[in-house]
C-alpha cells in the first residue's frame, strides 16, 4: 500500500516540527516492504503569502484533495500583522479546514505522567488525565453569515457574526462524540450555553436524540460551557469526551491543554465523513500549540506534540495502529529518560534542541 | 441621605444569603443617623414565574428602574427545567441586564489568602492574585438578532445566534477598563478573537482607538481568547484588568473565579451609564455563584460572596468606600479566625452555616 501525505510545515517553529515527522517518515518508508508513504510538500500561511500572495494556493488545496492525509505545522507571526484580513495566515488553515469538511476536530488532553509537575494544577488533579475534546470544525460563528463590518449613517461601524447549527451538523458531530465515548470509558459531556443561545437549544435537543442509539453503554452529560471551564479546573477527571460547537472547542480546549502541564506536547486530528464508498475520510492533523515566532529557527522548539499528530494521522487515517502506539510509547520514553526540549526543562533533566529530540524518539 | 434598594433574592441559596445582606443593612441603619437604606422585595427567576407566570413581573423591572441600586440572589434550579423558554430563571435576569442598560460587568477574581491552599492551582500561582474581569454585558451573541431556530424544507432544524457590536458599545466599555486599571495597576488586557471574528476585529480597533487617550499612564494588550484561557492558566498574576465581551467575559470569569479558590465568595457589580444630569448609575449587584439547589434551603450556603456584593454596592452606587473597606476586612477577619461554610471547609477550621457566617461579619 502507499500512503500520500501532503505536509504543509507553514510558518515559524511550523518548518523545523514538520522536519522531524519527515525524519520518522523517512525511516518508517525504510524499514517497511509493505507500506510507503508518498510525500509531497507546499506552502501554507505567511509563507505561501509570501511566495504567492495568498493564505494558501488553489494548487496547495487540489494536493490536500487529492492526499489521503495533510501534516499542518503551524500559521502565523508578527512578520504579517499587516497583510489584508482574507490573506491573513489563519485564512489559510480557515479554508482547509472548511473546503475539505473536517468538521471533527479531537483534541485530547492528556498528562504525561513525567511531565505532572510541569502542570498548574496540582498533581493530584492532573496526574493520569486523559480528555477527549471533540470540538465542531466548520460551523458555528466561525463561518455563519453575516460576517462583516458595515459604516452606519452617524459614522460608526456596526460588526456582525453569526453562528449557525443545523440538525445535521450537530448529529455528526455528536456521533463522532459518542463512537469515541465506546472505546474509552463511555462518558460525554455535551457543553453548550442553552441558556441563553438558541443555538445550544438545538445543540442540546440534538445531542438528546442522538444519544437514544448510545444509550445502553454510553452516558451523555449536558453542561454550560461557563461551567464546563470551571469543572475542567475544580476536578478535570470527571470528565472523559467532551464534544461541544466550534468557538467554546477552541477557547475550552486551549484551556484544557494547558492545565495537563503538556502544552507543546498535544497532537490534534481534523476529520472528515467517511466517503460513502471507500470509507476513507479526509483528514488534517496538527499541534494544538501555534506557530512560536519568538523561538522560530533556532532549533529549540519541542517536536512531540506535531510527531504524536503523525501518530494520529498513522491511527485514523491509515489504520496502523500498532505503529501509532510504538510512536506513543517512544515518546514516553525519551520522556522518562529526561530528555527534555526549552518549553518543558526541568531540574535535573537533559536540555536537547528540535533535532536531537526527535532523532531520539526515532531511535525508540 | 436615603438609599433606595431592591432585594431580588431569587431562587434557592439565593433567599438565604440575601437574608444576611438584610441583617447588615439593619445594622448600617441603627448604627448611622446620616444615611439610611430604605429596601424593596420581589420576585425574579422561577419564583416569580411560580407566583406569576413570568420569569419578572413589569412591576418589579419598575422597582427595578427607580432603585439607587439592585441586590440579586441567584435563579434557577431542576425545578424549572420544563417551562416554557421565554419564561425560564434565566430570562428574568437577562431582562435586568437589558432593560436598566447594565453593560459593564465587574467580576473581581481576587484569591484570599486563607483561602489559597483551597485553589486547584499551586499556591505560589494565586497568592495575592487580584484581577478584574470587565465584561459587557448587554450586547454581543446574547442580545443580537437574528436570534431563532426555523425548521427547514426538509425537516432540519436550523439555529442562529447572532453576535452584534457597534463602535459605541466598545468604546464605553473598553473607557470602563482603562478608567478601573488607572486606579489599579495600570494594566488592560483586551481579549477577542479578531483572527475569526468581525466583531473581534471592530474590537480590537476600538480598543486602540479609546486606549489614545489613556496611553500616558495605562498599558494596552491585545490578547486572543482562546490564549487568555491558557494564560488565565499558565500565569494568572500577568493580568491586571481583561476586558471582553459578553460570551467569553462568560466564560473566561468563570475559569479565573474558579482559580481563585475563592468561588463562592467573589461578588460582582453591573452597571449603566452615569445619568448625564445627576451622573448616578444604575446598578445590579450579585455573586458570581448560582442558586445551587443542591444545598438550598439547609442553612449551607456561603452568604460571603452576596455580602461582599453588598460590599461592592456601597462603593460604586453609594459612595460610601469606607464602609465598603469594612465589610472586605470583616470578611477577611472571619476568615483568619477559622470560620468556614461547607464549601471553603479546610481541615483545623471552624464549621459554621449561612447565618452565624452573617453574624460573624456584622460583630466585626
Ligand atoms: C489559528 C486560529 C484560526 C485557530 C482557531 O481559532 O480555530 C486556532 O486557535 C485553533 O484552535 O486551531
Ligand atoms: C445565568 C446566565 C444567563 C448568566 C450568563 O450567561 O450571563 C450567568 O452564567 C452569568 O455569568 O451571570
Amino acid at each position: 500500500t502507499t500512503h500520500s501525505l501532503l505536509l504543509l510545515p507553514g510558518d515559524g517553529i511550523g518548518v523545523e516540527t514538520i522536519a522531524e515527522v519527515e525524519r520518522l517518515i523517512t525511516f518508517f518508508n525504510s524499514k517497511s516492504n509493505t507500506v510507503r508513504f508518498h510525500v509531497e510538500r507546499d506552502l501554507v500561511g505567511g509563507a505561501a503569502y509570501d511566495a504567492h500572495g495568498v493564505a494558501i494556493t488553489n494548487e496547495a488545496m487540489d494536493k490536500a484533495q487529492q492526499a489521503d492525509a495533510v501534516m499542518f505545522g503551524a500559521v502565523g507571526g508578527p512578520k504579517w500583522a499587516g497583510v489584508p484580513y482574507q490573506h491573513r495566515p489563519e485564512a489559510g488553515l480557515l479554508r482547509l479546514r472548511k473546503d475539505l469538511d473536517l468538521f471533527a476536530n479531537l483534541r485530547p488532553a492528556i498528562c504525561y505522567p513525567a511531565l505532572a509537575d510541569a502542570s498548574s494544577l496540582k498533581r493530584e488533579l492532573v496526574e493520569g488525565l486523559d480528555i477527549m475534546i471533540v470540538r465542531e470544525l466548520t460551523g458555528g460563528v466561525y463561518f455563519g453569515e453575516p460576517k462583516e463590518i458595515v459604516t452606519l449613517e452617524n459614522g460608526e461601524k456596526r460588526a456582525v457574526d453569526t453562528q449557525v447549527y443545523t440538525t445535521h451538523e450537530i448529529e455528526r458531530i455528536t456521533k463522532v462524540a459518542f463512537d469515541l465515548a465506546r472505546k474509552r470509558r463511555n462518558l460525554v459531556h455535551s457543553a453548550e450555553k442553552n441558556n441563553v443561545m438558541r443555538t445550544g437549544v438545538l445543540w442540546k435537543q440534538v445531542a438528546t436524540d442522538v444519544h437514544k442509539s448510545y444509550a445502553l453503554d454510553v452516558k451523555l452529560e449536558h453542561i454550560l460551557a461557563d461551567n464546563c471551564a470551571m469543572q475542567l479546573i475544580r476536578n478535570p477527571k470527571q470528565f472523559d469526551v467532551i464534544v461541544t460547537d466550534n468557538l467554546f472547542g477552541d477557547v475550552l480546549s486551549d484551556e484544557a491543554a494547558m492545565m495537563t502541564g503538556s502544552l507543546g506536547m498535544l497532537p490534534s486530528a481534523s476529520l472528515g465523513a467517511p466517503d460513502p464508498k471507500t470509507g476513507r475520510r479526509k483528514a488534517l492533523y496538527e499541534p494544538v500549540h501555534g506557530s512560536a515566532p519568538d523561538i522560530a529557527g533556532q532549533g529549540l522548539a519541542n517536536p512531540i506534540a506535531t510527531i504524536a499528530s503523525f501518530g494520529m494521522a498513522l491511527r485514523y487515517s491509515f489504520d496502523m495502529g500498532k505503529e501509532a502506539d510504538l510512536v506513543d510509547t517512544a515518546i514516553a520514553r525519551v520522556l522518562d529518560k529526561g530528555l527534555r526540549t526549552g518549553d518543558i526543562m526541568q531540574p535535573g533533566m537533559t536540555k536537547v534542541g528540535t533535532g536531537e529530540m526527535g532523532k531520539a524518539i526515532e531511535a525508540e
